[in-house]
């Protein structure tokens, strides 16, 4: 049992990189030293949520689902904003996809922060990348240590935020995975852009996914389902 | 009219420092540069919302109200929570009011962003005050500015968040007010910490208030309705 301030929370999003966050904490901290949380944000993919119970509830982690309404009250974003078609081409005036819901990162973690706050948990787990960022500034490391100095001064706290994959290529996230035993959890997670299971195989992100696992040399167990 | 990248949203509360923050920023921007976001998130007095609407209406500007579903989901505070009274001692294990609601103030900066974000407004203005702090760390021009550190850089906006009132005390705001031609929208302000209108006179909120009109040598016009 790991102590008081060692207890940590994970951003599980269902998808890969959290879910290898998730193994990687209780790696760390022990496996009853961990939980996680997710948000409730109006994604469009809502089985994001159902993946995330399952990764959770696969690994023995009490997992809280958090609900914020304000993404889709802002609008303006593919990913919230029901009247917004995703594009595939990058937004002329800002260079990023249209799927980009400002402050997202900031948001999660600022939130899980408070909710760690409230119960004495001292680390915030990420699966951010910046490596593979797909243009996201949130995911940036730079990013990432503002938001840990905005909530270590705001809320008077020395937690800490780890991004464990923050430099590492997909081809390294499935190596961390498979170092860490956590290969067959990743037949629950969530990965393709179209939300459909098993993936449609043929987007980005699935296409993605499919490079890592074959640069790793590691068969992909959601393929098999 | 000021330009695109001038105008500015006012985070206005309905309290006596964000509608002096909201004439600061007309004075500043230019009334027709200038909106304002007030934010629904379950606050024990939601009269403050009503305050918001009216104030926003006497000065002709826009207002938009953005829910927030998480503090409450989140728990724990007495803000908030219904289920925890307000404690007048402060806790000893964190030395704050347990009124303190962990990351409010990021969390309204970041979601106030996003709005700009998606808008075309580049200048937050916000009420917060080191001076009268209170306690709550999320209130200090340090935590301010690691706020928009993160903003800026996960967002990729030079977005700029102003705190006009960050060093000066109830009676220099008072005296801003006054200076701006901002005392008669004053009686629509709301800060008795008991929810009352006319207020109550006696709480801690109450008392600070009329000492600063008091040592300002300015009436209330809240204290006439």
């Amino acid at each position: 049992m790991g102590q008081q301030a060692e207890k940590a929370l994970v951003l599980l999003s269902g998808g890969q990189d959290s879910t290898t966050c998730l193994y990687w904490a209780m790696d760390k901290f022990g496996a009853d030293a961990v939980s996680a949380v997710s948000f409730d944000y109006g994604q469009r993919h809502r089985i994001e949520l159902e993946c995330a119970e399952e990764i959770a509830a696969a690994a023995g982690v009490a997992l809280v689902s958090l609900p914020i309404d304000t993404f889709a009250a802002i609008g303006g974003d593919a990913l919230t904003d029901s009247g917004i078609n995703v594009e595939s081409d990058l937004d002329e005036a800002s260079g990023l996809p249209n799927t980009f819901v400002p402050g997202r990162n900031l948001i999660f973690l600022t939130f899980a922060a408070a909710y760690a706050y409230q119960r004495g948990i001292g680390h915030l787990v990420t699966g951010v990348a910046q490596t593979d960022y797909s243009g996201y500034p949130d995911c940036r490391k730079a990013t990432i240590e503002a938001v840990q100095s905005a909530i270590q001064l705001g809320m008077d706290t020395d937690l800490q935020i780890h991004t464990p994959l923050m430099h590492r290529s997909k081809k390294q996230t499935v190596e961390l995975a498979r170092d860490l035993g956590a290969l067959e959890p990743m037949a629950l997670t969530h990965t393709c852009y179209n939300g459909v299971r098993p993936p449609c195989g043929e987007c980005p992100a699935c296409i993605l996914r499919a490079r890592g696992f074959a640069e790793a040399g590691v068969d992909d167990p959601l393929i098999d389902i």
